[in-house]
């Protein structure tokens, strides 16, 4: 789907607030439907996950401790049941010793978080539940211009 | 080189077609010229790639089974030689172990990927051979404007 | 803070070049303020950190040889007592083998870096102490529009 680029917000979050949760509550606050997300900083106690497409389930796991928010990347958008916009988002943490892990987010306790979201003028976009287990958005033979 | 941020294309490419030539392709028949790129999903067998300078070969590597797609990072523009749009990707995957791999990306089958472009309008942006054997864009000494 | 979106600049550093310093000269002389950063190459010799907030110090790890610049995420803003632009960055590397490390970027040497600078207009957006110890935007409660 084609957006027009709009407002650009550049932010921190309050050290404590989730990561995941702090971004939607923002979205949600300032009216955005539709964006794309970046942040770095540093976070705790991260739960991350990986999808099982052979059992439809994603696979949790939590890592103790403080990690560097190295990269986070993904987009908001909506899904049909759910209230107001939905962020999917994956995560690149960075150990003290430079070691790298990563997932799909779930929850982080931010102690540092600097996001920046590109807003999208248009749409709406939104996801619908697909025969795989997962919220997505149509492909090119559904809803899209593409 | 400087260029005007144009549309934003968000869209998911098909399970089972390849990362890069799903955006390459989509570019082509979008006509669009110069972007940067971003995605996140899920993808099967990929083969990623690190460059050696010393022998000016990539080392390449294929990953068996399922990862997470943490992260797309990279652009599209255009090189000499090459008919359509260019792009050049680097990808960080993510084990069910929430370990991480990462390289230039060569392929990967799509289990699903959101991939953002935010179109540039200007240029055309031109890759050219150089003397270390890449296809790269000429710096500022050399044809943009900085 | 809510910026507008301006023009994007896509260009390559010098080999030899280093990262950091190389974009925040970049921004000096082309007069940017506030930016979305990202970027894809090689480096040498990259010098990472993590942050350990309990004593209010970077743990630093220099990493010898060649890397693949997988990922660069982070903005440029302006800090207290700092001249300038002030550059936050976080690093994702790759080893030939496929394994990755990553940290908060001090210094790295360039073998190929393609930089994509969405410059933000509006602002400033200004960096202050921290009693973390941290440079840090204000959040909600201070400064911004949030």
């Amino acid at each position: 789907m084609i957006f027009r680029q709009g407002e650009v917000h550049l932010f921190r979050l309050e050290e404590g607030e989730d990561l995941l949760q702090g971004i939607v509550a923002y979205c949600r606050e300032a009216g955005i439907e539709q964006a794309v997300v970046s942040a770095i900083g540093a976070v705790r106690h991260p739960t991350i996950g990986a999808y099982d497409f052979a059992q439809a389930v994603y696979h949790r796991l939590t890592l103790e401790g403080d990690w560097e928010l190295l990269a986070l990347n993904g987009n908001v958008s909506s899904a049909e049941g759910v209230e107001g916009p939905f962020a999917h988002l994956h995560i690149l943490l960075g150990g003290h010793d430079g070691s790298v892990r990563g997932g799909h987010l779930f929850s982080a306790e931010v102690r540092v978080a600097e996001v920046a979201l590109h807003v999208l003028e248009g749409g709406p976009l939104r996801r619908e539940p697909q025969s795989n287990g997962l919220l997505l958005w149509p492909t090119g033979e559904g809803g899209d211009e593409r």
